[in-house]
């Protein structure tokens, strides 16, 4: 449940940075593979992966969170 | 670092409620010396046990991750 908001969150903020999966991966060495499964809640990602991407993001883990809680009320 | 300052938060938080490790390993289903590891910073947690942990601790992700980020800055 919030692996899965987690991950819709994390694609809509990509989609809206306009950036490609590979291309965040990249960013943030990362497999493509791995921000898929993510991006589809099947994986529960480290509080330091979950740093990782919200530093590429330009958010603090607080904020990205937030975003992500919205969702999960949803 | 995040680890540790996850660890340190959590720790601060658990004693401020006045539970042992124990007794919050136990409410939480994870094992105590996980809870340990956690605390001296020594396993990055999932999303999933992050939530786990906060929900036992009275907070939002946010709210806790706001606690975990003013501790990382000092």
């Amino acid at each position: 449940m919030i692996d899965e908001s987690f991950g819709k969150t994390l694609k809509k903020l990509r989609v809206r940075k306009g950036i490609s999966q590979e291309e965040f991966s990249f960013n943030i060495g990362l497999h493509r593979t791995y921000i898929s499964q993510l991006e589809r809640g099947l994986k529960s990602p480290s509080l330091r992966t979950i740093e990782k991407i919200c530093k590429e993001m330009g958010f603090t883990i607080s904020q990205f969170m937030e975003e992500v809680e919205r969702y999960n009320d949803n």
